[in-house]
């Protein structure tokens, strides 16, 4: 449930965490150049004043520095998980004391998520993002904006609107996921107390920037149907987003969730990871790194020759099911790991999912399979002992182990993502006669905008065009570099 | 001058050096599965028929299979280099000669390219390719397509045609490359015997591929000025050629280059690559997998990001210029390194251009530095002593050293880009009404079909997505299996 303290709203672990929190948001600022920068330039002149921000995104350290960039530039915030294993509680107690509170007397944002939420908590903690109280005459005041990691809140103003267009939430299908039968209770229960609320939301937002494959991919789903509500940025596909946080920020934080995980040595190790995109090519460069022999599935003809000509075996999962010691899903796509694969496994392979939904791994069919058992290893830790005698080690219940076991990706990653999801709200909120309903990637200049914010804390000296040079190559020598179709 | 023998036109080094040719090329057709699968799928029905190809691209042992697979494929093609060093003597002499032709009657197709032909001789070699003899009235009969790489052939034709219709060619300027120069005698002396000849060409083509960045950059700078006169395919941004053949293609043969000019050891020494596109991730990762330290330069703050989280410095040519062992360009920029940047090397520092055109290095300052002595150590490998009392490394006196000093990019690559090239030759030939005056690339779903095409050969496995995952990421299990900006 809610608490209200020194009129902020939050439902986090507990407060008293906030301490720890703030050393460590401190430290990541530090790793965070883009975002620092953006205050620096931005704070005085509160460009995203009047915003308000409904914000569902892993509640991590990282995650802070950006709700607390996002404030500093003038914006109202509310914030929930995306996940529910992916909370730093520490850091989500900071958000909500603020750098300048107490516990006592908080004065940060509100902030709605702990590590290890049952769904029926996640979808509730999601719900209180888009409740920005009453205005003056005391009518409810929605977000303006959505900034959205994998399109859970998108997708929930869009169903709750459509249920109430309809007049009635339909009823959850055999073969519906556990998780949309939350879904389904929760705006059932929601239409039952207040049936204009999420037509009302819908109305109040002007559009979304998204963070993940996933959810974009949601997003041109919907835009393609004709239902999508208002303009979207696809965040995702800045390069400085997928081409460095899926590929860079997995390659750090998939050894690191493995070793807190099992502190299994990964060198020698047979590790198959499934797909060979951005995600897939940073977890397979990582075991690679660590002295794993790497094996690759693809699906796609083009993805597989890069992983051949990287040097990869590629190999259909069941050929080699039997040699593998771990087994990563990097796919985004469902159902890559069955119930029989799980079953063929060695005694004690590791079953991770960086991919996105726990779908990717069949867990609802491991969990109604007759004779398997599941101990506790640790939190986020499960042996299923399964009934041919073999057990398998299963991270994270399927989820994104590099949240669930780790810390997620590293700040300086984020500081890339997050600095394009500024921009990017920033572009919504002060451009918007600029987009009208549709999915838009953000414009190139601000892409390297983000890029060169990130430079200096690397050392990075850039390279200038002489005049002479950027005619013979025909661009402005202040960029943008490259023609849209380049591909990094 | 140009030899007519069994009524087939050619100008190569010695035509007895066929049989040697014709071994490579049998060895070079097992490396190259894409293209032998194009004549098995398209042999029979010989889609080219009809289809006068001009070619100017580096005459190899791999280019030479392009070749007889497009004249598998029924079409006619007359050929030269693109380069002036980098033609295999051989090779041309066995294309000549035909698979089933002799010394004394050869059989093959029309070749116009030695290894080192002077500029004058390379823009010679260039205007025979587009000379198909006369029809059954004596009408000179033109190409219908150019097969272009790096644009000369198109320029040639764009230029040409200029020139007749301003009815006189320009003097070239004072600061115009020597090449130029070569360039404007050559159509002066063409306007001089035949004043509409570039005019009838032009109109005779319907259509050009092109095969790399810089002839692409070209054409969409033709384009953009409304000056394109035909259709034209950017093979190069197929995504299997930039991300294969630019990568690694050089990855292969950069350090093949280095060490057939000149046998110094990589390992340890400091090696500066100054561009970081496809070649140039190619270049440092090659010259790291021997055990360099490399520096990369660039001006793009995206790639110099990625450079950064790939582990590279990145530095300015300027501020380590005197650390440098190995100089490597490839940025297709010019003037990247310059005179003084030369005077500033370590004595018998090793320059080598990767990047397509040799005024990336300024030679031509180079050669006219005075004090500075020129010697050949052998053949594409120069030392040039400077004023300054050390000496420096010139490979393939500053022109493409993968290419001048080695045998360019190994089979298998260009089987991949070769495979574009014939799949953009028949879209052309045989779909032109749904090409109107533009710049082009290939449909993903013909891109995929490339990769697959090279799959076998290396053992690769692929997984085939599942009806339900197909809908589940909303593509078809046959492909295209990505959005059109994904970035790969
Ligand atoms: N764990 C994290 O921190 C994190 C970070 C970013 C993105 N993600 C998620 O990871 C997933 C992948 O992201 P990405 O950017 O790499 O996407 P991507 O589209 O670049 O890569 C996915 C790859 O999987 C392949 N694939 C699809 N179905 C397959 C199957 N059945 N078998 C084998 N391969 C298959 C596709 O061809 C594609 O190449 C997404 O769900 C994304 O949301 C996770
Ligand atoms: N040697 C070969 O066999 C071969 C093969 C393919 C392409 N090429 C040629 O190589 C060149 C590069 O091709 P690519 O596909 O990598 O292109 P690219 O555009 O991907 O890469 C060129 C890079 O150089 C950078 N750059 C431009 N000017 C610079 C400067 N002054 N200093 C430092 N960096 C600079 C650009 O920002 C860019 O990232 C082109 O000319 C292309 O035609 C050569």
């Amino acid at each position: 449930t809610v608490t209200t303290r020194n009129g902020l709203d939050f439902a986090v672990r507990d407060l008293a965490l906030a301490e720890a929190g703030r050393h460590q948001i401190r430290l990541a600022e530090h790793e965070m150049p883009g975002l620092m920068a953006l205050r620096d330039e931005f704070g005085p002149t509160q460009p995203l004043a009047g915003a308000r921000i409904a914000g569902s995104l892993h509640m991590t350290v990282q995650t802070a520095v950006l709700i607390e960039t996002l404030v500093a530039l003038g914006a109202d915030v509310r914030w929930a998980s995306c996940n529910i294993f992916s909370t730093q509680d520490e850091a989500a107690a900071a958000v909500v004391v603020g750098p300048h509170g107490t516990v006592d007397a908080p004065q940060g944002a509100p902030v709605f998520a702990w590590k290890g939420e049952t769904l029926t908590e996640y979808w509730w903690a999601t719900q209180q993002i888009f409740d920005f109280g009453v205005d003056a005459e005391g009518n409810p005041v929605g977000p303006t904006l959505i900034l959205d990691d994998g399109g859970d809140a998108t997708l929930l103003v869009h169903k709750g609107r459509e249920f109430e267009l309809a007049g009635a939430v339909p009823d959850a299908q055999p073969g519906d996921s556990a998780e949309w039968r939350v879904i389904v209770e929760a705006l059932r229960a929601s239409l039952a107390v207040d049936p204009t609320r999420w037509t009302r939301t819908a109305e109040s937002i002007i559009g979304v920037t998204e963070e993940t494959t996933t959810g974009v991919h949601r997003l041109y789903e919907l835009h393609r149907d004709g239902q999508l509500l208002f303009p979207a940025i696809n965040v995702n596909d800045s390069v400085t987003k997928s081409k460095f946080d899926n590929k860079y920020g997995i390659r750090h934080s998939l050894p690191d969730g493995l070793n807190r995980a099992t502190d299994v040595l990964i060198g020698g190790k047979t590790v198959f990871v499934c797909g060979y995109g951005d995600v897939g090519k940073g977890s397979a460069d990582a075991l690679r790194g660590q002295g794993a022999r790497v094996i690759v599935s693809e699906i796609d003809p083009i993805t597989a020759l890069q992983a051949a000509m990287d040097g990869y075996q590629v190999a259909r999962l069941d050929d080699v099911i039997g040699e593998i010691d771990i087994l990563v899903t990097a796919t985004g796509n469902e159902g890559v790991v069955t119930v029989e694969h799980l079953q063929s496994l060695k005694h004690l392979a590791i079953v991770a999912n960086v991919g996105h939904f726990d779908n990717e791994i069949d867990m609802a069919g491991l969990e109604s399979l007759p004779g398997a058992e599941r101990v506790e290893i640790k939190p986020q830790v499960h042996e299923w002992r399964l009934p041919n005698g073999r057990s398998i080690l299963v991270l994270s219940e399927g989820r994104l182990m590099n949240l669930g076991n780790a810390t997620g990706h590293p700040s300086f990653v984020m500081s890339a993502s997050f600095t394009n999801q500024v921009l990017a709200q920033l572009e919504l909120h002060t451009k918007i006669a600029e987009y009208p309903v549709g999915v838009y990637v953000l414009p190139k200049l601000l892409d390297e905008k983000v890029a060169r914010l990130h430079l200096d804390a690397l050392g990075v000296k850039l390279t200038r065009l002489s005049d002479r040079q950027a005619q013979y190559i025909g661009v402005d020598p202040d960029g943008p570099y490259k023609v849209d179709h380049y591909r990094y």
